[in-house]
């Protein structure tokens, strides 16, 4: 990576000019104090996988991958299936495939290049999802060998672009609920046929990716029923269109139409009325029926069944972790180095106005952001780890899986999240230029909406985290004898109530009373945060865990009752533990980089990430006890003087992105501002120069009020 | 208004159905309890102005005036102007008029009626507000008589769509910056003529609707020199193209092309060289030129006369508060309607999915902004009379006008980000539905996003109440001798240290102590809220105060970088400001009213209101002593509790909006989704009875292993 492939380290050059005449409280540091290594940086956020990023980050960078501006709906799709076509043809999603069918089972890179083109266009990103992430992925990890070579090498080149089938109008995230049916008959075609039907309305699989137009097969979700027995769902391979593309007798499709963004993607309903397909298209790996219509599995619960397959999902919630993270990156860079050139009202100096980066309110909008996005970007290296070493079967055992499901709930939502939280922050810091779609802000973020939604909910994976914290915390109980659990919980509720003491810790106060800089240091340490962030994580789980231990012993309808009054505080609890995933992460991402200055500017950039969570829940740490008054009354100083000591790396930061021309394609990240700012300055200067400049009405009059004053005198 | 023409009504039924057979841990109020009396609430909603709101809302309902889902920026773009032709036609914007051009001076009407054409196209509703809200107002409020005469019925008729010509790429919020002139050339033309003129690329006005290609004329903002004085930014009637829409010599004009939203508006650019207008095309109420140059002004000071002449700009603050609080009540009721509807999920009732308005987590996140948006409601209702007043010449005396300014800066931020909180909210708790642009709720985001940037970006307006709050309490000062400044700050500060003792109001515990429910009923008391929510506006103003008293002895330079120390400070100061303006006309709102019913369910929702502020800022009240940490702990469990109070009042509360068809027109909020639950529940209701539903496999298992431990004992 060449310096000068970089805007931002471009920029940054300008903006030395800008910082040698500061007008923010704090100056640049001076020579000898930390900067960062944008080149060390950058490298280890690449992680793992840098070299697949790298060719992924030119591929994102060439104009005929880009996102149009204005276009309807049709015309987007139309430019989109042709960039998958150019995508199909560089075949980039080899790395996917298992040694068998010819590819290296490299699925980190995999994952790792298809996040990166997120800033081409979200469309393409998704619609390349839907057809190798999600279509062709279902028959590699559903499918036996035969139906792999049978019908992956067509998913790959694109001769059967694919629908994931899964989602019913009447059933997004509740996939165990789908009322489309497969019905075995013995007696259908040669050898089997299965029966597939969409029941009711409800029953229309919808908004499918390729669903409305492109799609000739589908992957189908539909409940498995041999010899009067429901076997759960089960997925089947169901082609839908001929080769003229159109529908295939019994199958019958609906346009979504126009969404709120990824307009590039023909997504569409499909519905099956008695279609019937051969025995051997259910992807039978981890179930299937023989001619005579006996069903049989390799696992014997229904319930780890039917999680097994849908394995699959996390490879979707993985990407759009990573992808999210990127797009932030690519909102920050942007909004980040318009402040550093746009200028607005005059404070310090008359003849120049105040660039925006040096308002605390701006460094308050964006740090917290960037330091987030810091955060995410380390703790997404760690998802992806995880993430290949069971997709190459490295660590398949059902634990593995499980953290690594827990995982990504974790961090999906938070990152897609945040993602939408800092465009918007972003565009609306960029004022109405943040508004042109040219300056790519808006577009980001209606693209990005549909990530808090789709691939899992977001409001639903952070249950499904709380659920598995709430069960590894029971099974810590287990471990403990029948007549221990009671005294246990007495012992852990005894615990919570002196928690719940204000004040317990008065030991913080003594320690800082009367010097301020010790408690900003303190507050600073690892330890300190470490400490708080995984307490807050542990007492929220153990509270709710408390609040409904009595719920075992209920009815069903009452024990849901009972979990239900707890919603809100199960889903804050795993908001707690997504806090600590991150601070954690990106705490050992500091310790593995080597150079100093690196490290003494993220680990700034570590403790506003910190202590902004902290601060975020501050009444919470009081009232619990863990944090005294006198902390908590320091906390929002701290953070503010955060903010002034970052100032002079804000450019370097996002430097560290590498987010490089193409990528970005909005004028005011590419220099206009600073030109516009450069001519009015000079148009000014030498307007003061050559004397002809006329005399404001204000400055005659305070001449003359002196003049006035002089003379009574 | 009739009770067929209410969707929420309708729909009301059909959830009576829904709440008898309850799975939230409340159910319905019995027979006797509070409800509330929809048809008041609704009359008290629509405000002074019902009978305008009620014929605009008739208008807004006409499909002809809808937002398209899919068109290109042109096709959006001319069906727009055919729409403001409609408009112009049935003469919509006469009431902004005063008597002498033949209008009724209704300011108050006019606004209100444009307020409710948001609901049917946000475009059509700023195409409408540049042409006749800021560009014939400007005309009207700056011009003289013989000008109004001239150019106002050619703008009410659209014989002329006009630009208003005020920002500038370098200068958005900074108006006193702009750099375009108007130099007076007295051998100009007849009688003397301005030159107006865009000295550099950053001078260039942006962002102007009609300015791409509608516009035949401009307001243009330019600094006003005559005889080598600059008598500051002064505004001029400036013809930009001819009858066939070509430009006229010396006028540049670009396309601000696609946009994040508002694509049914043609923004754009101006700039001018050296363009010659006469002497008499500058709007002279506050400032004129004589023949020979002379300058001459009502208002002596160059700081008042500016701030008189963009006194017009209130108006548009005020109609975008209005119209940001409409479409969050049609975001809420989309969102509403469908949870109420929506099934998802098993918990209690094995045969029947709970509907999401149950889930606790659900409530939450929509509830807290339907109490906001009612005291969005009732709080712009109050701007709207004192901008009546003002406008109307009852009041315009500068206090009023001062008063009137700062209320809607303390409004239209607050209700602008609402809205595009509320409709994100909105639109992820309808899940994938949400994401379809036919459900209305991403179009509303994306046309809304500006409104928290133009016309006054949010931040700035902000700043601006912020400023008034602290010199009004610096005037407060003033009233007491020199002597005594210092005893009062001494004194002030004392009473700060004391509120910062923690639990200073130790009165609070012992009063609650042991008794949950009375905490509770105490927090409800209005008088516990309005102390709070005082106190705080009042105190963080202080705080500022007292932290910046030094800086009026420092520098320019010095004194600038002090209060940008304290920037993010002030901006919640006038946050807190907000929420108490809110929350004081929410109450007078409901004292207003009659029926104790709608009072009772209103108040708890007021107290949702008030305790949520609360309950946002609650480390700040615990670290000031102003609520005990029992309180503190208390209150996430009484918000809890009002969520379920409200639940069975939902539909009536958002039926209380009058969103009608027409308004409304997501599908997922007709009844689309009700029709496919049912359709559903009878097609496994008929299964059940024919008994040849399959058997599944799990059931079969569970069967089989009773069966083996009934052997085995």
């Amino acid at each position: 990576m060449t310096t000068d492939s970089r805007t931002a380290a471009a920029s940054r050059t300008t903006e030395s000019g800008t910082t040698a005449d500061p007008t923010g409280p704090i100056p640049l540091p001076p020579g000898g104090s930390p900067r960062l290594d944008v080149e060390q940086v950058s490298e280890a956020l690449l992680g793992q996988w840098a070299e697949a990023r790298r060719t992924a980050r030119e591929r994102a960078a060439r104009p005929e991958l880009h996102r149009p501006l204005d276009a309807t709906v049709a015309e987007h799709r139309d430019r989109v299936f042709g960039q998958l076509q150019l995508l199909a043809e560089e075949d980039v999603s080899r790395p996917m495939l298992p040694e068998h069918l010819g590819g290296p089972n490299d699925n980190g890179a995999n994952v790792a290049a298809f996040e990166e083109l997120v800033v081409a266009d979200p469309s393409l990103q998704i619609k390349a999802g839907v057809q190798w992430g999600l279509y062709t992925s279902a028959i590699v990890q559903l499918g036996n060998e035969e139906q792999q070579q049978a019908w992956v090498p067509g998913a790959m080149d694109l001769t059967t672009p694919g629908a994931f089938a899964m989602t019913e109008i009447g059933h997004g995230s509740d996939v165990q609920s789908l009322a489309t049916t497969a019905t075995y008959d013995p007696s259908g075609g040669e050898d089997g046929e299965w029966v597939i039907h969409t029941p009711f309305r409800a029953a229309w699989k919808d908004f499918l990716g390729n669903a409305a137009i492109h799609a000739k097969a589908a992957t189908v979700f539909a409940r498995l029923i041999t010899k009067g027995v429901d076997h759960g769902v089960h997925c089947f391979y169901v082609p839908v269109r001929d080769a003229e593309g159109e529908l295939l007798p019994g199958v019958s499709s609906e346009d979504d139409g126009p969404k709120g963004g990824l307009n590039g993607i023909d997504n569409g309903r499909l519905a099956f009325d008695h279609v019937r397909i051969p025995r051997t298209n259910l992807l039978g790996r981890y179930g299937d029926v023989a001619a005579d219509g006996t069903y049989t599995s390799p696992i014997e619960s229904p319930g780890r069944r039917f999680f097994t397959m849908l394995g699959t999902l996390v490879q979707g919630r993985v990407s759009l972790d990573g992808s999210a993270i990127r797009a932030s990156q690519l909102a920050l860079h942007i909004a980040i180095t318009y402040a550093t050139q746009r200028r607005q009202f005059t404070a310090a100096d008359p003849t120049q106005e105040t660039v925006l980066m040096d308002y605390q309110a701006h460094l308050h909008r964006l740090l917290p952001k960037l330091a987030a996005t810091y955060a995410g970007a380390f703790a997404h290296e760690q998802l992806l780890q995880a993430f290949d070493d069971v997709f190459s079967g490295r660590a398949e055992d059902p634990e593995s899986r499980e953290d690594l499901e827990t995982l990504a709930a974790t961090l999906k939502p938070t990152s897609t999240w945040l993602a939408l939280d800092t465009i918007q922050e972003c565009r609306e810091a960029c004022g109405g230029s943040g508004f042109m779609a040219e300056n790519q802000l808006v577009g980001l973020h209606q693209d990005l909406d549909v990530y808090a939604t789709f691939e899992g909910d977001n409001t639903i994976l952070l249950q499904l985290v709380a659920k598995r914290l709430l069960s590894d915390y029971t099974s810590e109980l287990k471990n403990v004898d029948r007549a221990g659990i009671g005294r246990f919980i007495a012992q852990r509720a005894e615990v919570l109530a002196k928690r719940h003491t204000p004040w317990a810790r008065l030991g913080q106060n003594v320690a800082d009373r009367g010097n301020a800089r010790r408690a900003f240091d303190s507050m600073r340490q690892a330890e300190f945060q470490e400490e708080m962030l995984a307490d807050r994580a542990r007492v929220k789980v153990e509270e709710v865990a408390l609040a409904l231990r009595g719920a075992a012993k209920m009815s069903p309808a009452d024990a849901a009752a009972e979990v239900n009054k707890h919603q809100v505080e199960m889903l804050d609890a795993a908001r707690a533990h997504a806090d600590l995933v991150r601070w954690r992460a990106f705490t050992t991402g500091i310790e593995a980089l080597e150079d100093e200055g690196s490290r003494a500017v993220l680990t700034d950039v570590r403790d506003l990430f910190g202590l902004t969570a902290i601060n975020d829940d501050l009444a919470w740490f009081l009232l619990s006890g863990m944090i005294s008054a006198q902390r908590g009354r320091q906390i929002e100083g701290d953070l503010r003087r955060l903010l002034w000591r970052l100032r002079p790396h804000v450019l370097d930061l996002v430097a560290a992105f590498d987010v490089r021309p193409g990528h970005v394609r909005a004028p005011i990240a590419l220099g206009g501002e600073q030109e516009r700012q450069d001519e009015a300055a000079a148009h000014f200067r030498a307007q003061r120069a050559s004397n002809d400049a006329p005399v404001s009405e204000k400055a005659l009059r305070d001449r003359a009020k002196k003049a006035a004053r002089a003379r009574t005198r």
